[in-house]
């Protein structure tokens, strides 16, 4: 593990890191702060799972979490959205595919399962990583993440009930297997067989039995270009009534789907997990 | 003026705007918080002027400063920091002169007179907009900024004394007339000779009998690589004592030049500022 960069902020310290991945067989970059109390006792981790364009810089930069992480005594990890490099195949011109849009699943189609498998960077080598060389008490974690991360800490929550406390999503895209902006990333990375989509789809893992005690927190604003064509909470507030899934679903007046909107609420998810989290 | 955009934000609407100047003879673009208590009575003004390189998007990304304004009830107007665009003599290779580099003075030299008077234009032009356009209370301002926006605060609230209840600095450049990185610009704007330079410069100002009765607050970090050749605080706290001028300058243990030491003390500058402006 290379550091890119460490800067003190809000009494903790906010880095910036890459490593040679085994999972994604490229080179990752990713952001960890680490808060003033970690200098004394390992601290709890929450996972920050990006949208589709970012990098682990975006939310570093703008999302506003370090006053309270700082406040709070939580590690935060953000991680990179997708593999990159050179040898990666990808679609420049295509936001919605490749670079940028990993969907934090494992691909099995050619030519992307090389590279494209960042549910296993996300849910074991970057684990592993954050073990080993950061002061993280990885007994206690939780994940969050905004609109493709959203979708992707819901989904990783859905499918490692044991691992976490509690996931918070800003604006996800729940049913992505439906999503205009996703249908065109599954079939390329997961193939035309829609039985094999369902894994990665949180409305489809409910449907389907999977379960999360934890609960989740979903904030998604009114003015958000994307919340019909693309997000649509409700439909899995459905599949959370039907199944006995708990959710709390707060619809935010007049926001929209940037950082503005992320920044605003972030303060909000933190105390909620932290609750959970027992800081 | 034309709205490039708003989004709503901490409960108050974060918007950038562009106009014609005349100061400038160019498009400019700026950026306004308006909190949400501004719905009911205008609202009093914090000046952030940015430091070398940036625009006014990276205090608004990067600065941390709405959540604070939001609960206080303050507009916080945040310019860019030079004049732009083709006709606007510039040297694109050169970080500490032209675009991006506008050191908030009036230059007097050719070819530079006709687009770089930002003093013009963050002390006349811009506030009578903002006065025009947002529901600000223009008898109650404030101003801060970092680094050569540090400078611009000091030098403006010096030569303003009666116009700005407080003035607050973020690792200011406090003797631009002989650090490293505003000597050249110094020339070229307003030429070789250097006692025309007393009036752009915190500690000549100071020693040249200009008083701020609201009192300055500085924030210093001690790992800012900038500290010893460019910012130099120590010279203006000496100014200052010789003078019987008001400062209050906190060394930061460990903190760098970058928007992760800005955001970790803006909460502060802001509590500082609305205690003077009596919000």
């Amino acid at each position: 593990m290379k550091t890119v960069s460490t800067s003190k902020s809000h009494g903790g310290i906010q880095g910036v890191y890459s490593h040679a991945s085994s999972a994604c067989d490229c080179d990752m970059t990713f952001a960890v702060f680490v808060p003033p109390q970690a200098a004394e006792t390992p601290c709890p981790v929450v996972w920050y799972l990006s949208g589709l364009t970012c990098t682990h810089a975006n939310v570093m930069d703008k999302g506003e979490y370090r006053a309270k992480a700082a406040e709070l005594g939580l590690v935060v990890v953000c991680p990179d959205t997708s593999p990159r490099g050179a040898q990666v195949p990808d679609e420049p011109d295509n936001w919605q595919f490749g670079c940028g849009a990993g969907f934090y699943l494992d691909a099995t189609e050619a030519p992307f399962a090389d590279h494209y498998r960042m549910y296993s960077y996300v849910t074991e080598e970057l684990p592993a990583l954050i073990a080993d060389r950061f002061p993280a008490d990885m007994t206690r974690q939780a994940i969050c993440g905004h609109s493709m991360g959203g979708h992707g800490a819901m989904t990783i929550a859905l499918k490692n009930p044991d691992r976490f406390t509690s996931c918070s999503a800003f604006a996800p895209i729940v049913q992505p297997s439906t999503a205009d902006w996703s249908v065109g990333a599954f079939e390329k990375y997961i193939g035309h067989d829609r039985a094999a989509w369902r894994a990665w789809d949180a409305c489809a893992l409910v449907d389907d039995g999977a379960r999360f005690p934890g609960g989740f927190l979903v904030d998604q604003g009114t003015a958000d270009g994307f919340l019909e064509t693309g997000l649509r909470p409700w439909l899995f507030a459905a599949a959370a009534k039907k199944a006995g899934q708990s959710l709390t679903l707060r619809m935010q007046e007049g926001y929209d789907h940037s950082y503005f909107f992320i920044s605003t609420f972030m303060a909000d998810h933190l105390e909620w997990h932290a609750a959970r989290l027992k800081t």
